[in-house]
């Protein structure tokens, strides 16, 4: 029995892993065997819509069956998809699709081992002790959301109590909700009760109070026992993949939690964390607040997918995707195109790799993944292998070691100018079109009241752009020289520790129609 | 390997067995070994308050235990308790105490497999649908209520889509949804995906409009997948039981799932099943609603457990005790009186055995369960065994054989006859005092119409009665003489093929407030 079995245990189909159990083991015993593998991230190109993958997740299954074809020890780590959008039919699955595909996609969409659900009810509870609390008179105004893991747009705007009270709420979809970035980024269970101790229940006469100061904590942590390990599945060819987490970078975290990352680092050489929707949403957010704020790992390289068609077809919008690529080469991460052909389109090849040299890009890697798996991408891995060899220790030396100045903390740095940073560095609107809306000023002010009363800096937060998926300015098809972003306003996550500033043409609750 | 073990899947803590597989097995391979188990009811007194157990679960417990010692290869089923409910604090679990409790409590009560949560989410997907449907113009009025497994005072009555359609809706406990009694009731996949097809969604220019008409059931039954199956856990002594489906039979089933109670019967000579609140709640539901209309067991003997508290003190509810015991004895099922001691009141034993007698009950069984587990009951359960065996060959004959003609179904009997006769039989009051509500002539009528829409008639239909746990009827402290039994509403679920009645002080939305 290996040391990680020794925290796994069978769960249907899949294995759960005590992830915080078996870090901790680590730390206390520095000499039991394990790895420090690499981090790549997995992205894509802004997508046309959202609900129209670009297929990195696709990528994802097909890059770790080529590498370990070659003999590397890589794995993935997936996002848990929103099973409320999957089984809607809002989207299709996020398991990958023909022979890189996960083994057991119907689980992983459908709800995993109720992972997701567990997060919704606890999030709920909360809402209902916030209630309790307003009828206690400890609070006066709630200001959590209640969550659903199911769509419906008529869910956006409630009002509870029905003629009596008629509260306004808003629900939102279960994966973008405080309580799921608290398990995203929480290292022990301990950690996680502590942030929701720091979750700002409400108000009473305009003051904050947090749910430490009324809450049986063991409750919500009761609920979550599960739900913080992350689980092992395969793909169809045998190669492991942890899944563990929710979606939707654009207007939450979206990345999957920070201790499955470092489980897998510690257990294989590569390991492939999806970050999605596009680089302007997961990827951002990985190195803009898993990385600098939370302590996650550097990328030592990035893929970056697109399909044939969006790089040829939107001239308005092509400057995104060389866009995204030169970012993050520009932050020393050898950054991949990766181009995902779709059927009758294996001639445009040449005209791909020549577009790719045109913009000084790397040499792209193509292939129909969803036709030909990993075969298609391991002969094509050379370069991509190199670059993961060369940076010899990982983030800490090698070819990146002169960009580690890029890497650090944001905190302190005032709101506005962190959001005018990640405008011109991920978006390329300079911050003098970074433009305030009417109302904003409010909304920030409040907001850095609202954390002065809880004793917390508004700047020490790390702030979550909350976006469409599909756009990263107020319209990507404008001229570059007339391109904005409209700061609309800004909630506080006081127990993640993070900020929410709504931008461009976001929605505030995410409660997509059924399409 | 034996067959349940190829039946069988590791899940965490616990083992979730496809029930629907191995029954089916069996039919199909008759010369597989396999056991004919007898059904026992553990039931209770009619509790005075909801809140608080009278000991079911920790008598099932210790029932199984102390029978095991004595040779006897005995289980129980117990239903899943509502987490929402365990983790709000408005009860403690429902896995036992002390010595007679389940080896891993806090994975019962707080959420299992997620089996519950894959209900909701898949009920309230179905009330999405509906809305899709209106969006639609399929519909133009939804009669499915969405569900929460988090109670919350103020979701009884919401307002969706605020500001917009303000559409009025209510919200039910999960485990009282339809979708839970369609899992309750099916014994394969297809059935639960027939039963959800016959759910009415809504209704359309007064006309009843079908999920069938407009959903792919296959997106139910996959969030379904593992929910339908129950789970396989064990006592701190090690005797096996089953867990499967929601509580509160007062205001819906209130079972545990038909093939859950069938599958222990193929594996254990005897099979306890828990059936609360009281008799008037669960074990009523099991006998007139499972056995009768859905062809499950009949017991072969009954328990019922009270307190020697609530069996002295109340005087005026005095006579719901022996009453209870009576009618189980009176259908044929022998029925032994339980009282489930409390510390300090071992000196009580002999004066609740002259109460017993002074009764006309059997000799009870009497114990400090929680303190002496199973080793109090074991030497008391000669007469006990020997009723089990003396029903030598189970429901078909035995001494019960001359009750079978009040088996039989009440198919086609006229609702309002039907809840006479409940109200006679198993509360006490007869035809003359069960009285009709102003509306609910009207709301039976339109019932009726909605069910003959379908093709269905109502008086077709099972009914449950839905009601306050606490109480049988209008007033259970009234003189005998005056106490009514008040008619309020009716709700069809054509899906699960039963109807709602209300009576006495029951709540429309069972929705408990914090406590």
């Amino acid at each position: 029995m290996t040391l990680i079995d020794q925290f796994s245990t069978q769960y249907g189909l899949v294995k759960k892993i005590d992830a915080f159990g078996y870090l901790d083991y680590l730390k206390k015993y520095t000499d039991e065997p394990r790895k420090h593998g690499k981090v790549v991230l997995v992205t894509a190109d802004t997508p046309l819509k959202a609900s129209r993958g670009e297929g990195k997740t696709t990528t994802t299954i097909a890059l770790i069956d080529a590498l370990r074809a070659r003999g590397v020890d890589a794995t993935a780590v997936l996002r848990q998809p929103s099973m409320g959008i999957t089984a809607a039919g809002s989207k299709g699955g996020a398991s990958g699709g023909g022979k890189s595909s996960l083994s057991h996609p119907e689980l992983i969409d459908w709800g995993l081992c109720g992972e997701m659900a567990a997060i919704e009810n606890a999030q709920n509870l909360l809402v209902s002790f916030a209630e309790k609390a307003v009828d206690d008179g400890l609070i006066d105004t709630i200001l959590v959301p209640r969550v659903s893991e199911v769509p419906s747009r008529s869910l956006r705007q409630i009002a509870v109590d029905r003629g009596k009270g008629d509260v306004a709420e808003q629900v939102v979809l279960t994966p973008t909700c405080e309580l799921m970035q608290i398990v995203v980024l929480s290292r022990s269970m301990d950690e996680v009760a502590e942030r929701v101790s720091k979750m700002v229940a409400g108000t009473k006469d305009g003051k904050p109070v947090t749910f430490g100061s009324f809450v049986d904590l063991w409750r919500i942590t009761g609920i979550l026992g599960d739900a913080v390990k992350p689980a092992l599945t395969e793909t169809v060819n045998g190669s492991p993949v942890y899944v563990h987490c929710g979606p939707f970078a654009n207007v939450s975290l979206g990345i999957p939690s920070l201790v499955s990352v470092e489980m897998a680092c510690a257990l294989h050489d590569v390991v492939v964390v999806e970050a999605g929707y596009g680089a302007d949403a997961g990827a951002q957010k990985w190195l803009d607040i898993a990385c600098r704020e939370f302590g996650a790992q550097w990328p030592s390289a990035a893929v970056v997918v697109t399909r044939a068609s969006t790089w040829r077809d939107d001239p308005k919008l092509a400057w995104r995707y060389p866009f995204h690529v030169h970012r993050l080469e520009n932050l020393g991460i050898p950054t991949f195109p990766l181009v995902n052909l779709w059927d009758g389109e294996d001639d445009r090849i040449d005209t791909l790799r020549d577009t790719a040299a045109s913009l000084d890009l790397r040499n792209p890697i193509i292939g129909n993944l969803f036709r030909d798996g990993g075969q298609a991408l391991a002969p094509q891995l050379d370069g991509f292998v190199d670059a993961l060899n060369s940076d010899i220790a990982g983030v800490s030396g090698g070819a990146s070691a002169q960009h580690a100045d890029k890497r650090g903390s944001h905190k302190g740095i005032g709101l506005v100018e962190d959001v005018q940073w990640i405008a011109a560095n991920v978006y390329g609107v300079p911050a003098d079109r970074v433009l305030l809306k009417d109302g904003f000023a409010d909304s920030l002010a409040s907001a850095a009241e609202l954390c002065k009363g809880v004793g917390t800096s508004i700047d020490d937060l790390a702030v979550v752009a909350v976006k469409s998926p599909a756009t990263m300015t107020d319209d990507d098809s404008a001229a570059a020289g007339e391109r904005t972003v409209t700061l609309k306003k800004v909630d506080p996550h006081l127990g993640a520790g993070v900020v929410h500033v709504n931008l461009t043409t976001s929605l505030t609750t995410p409660m997509p129609k059924i399409v």
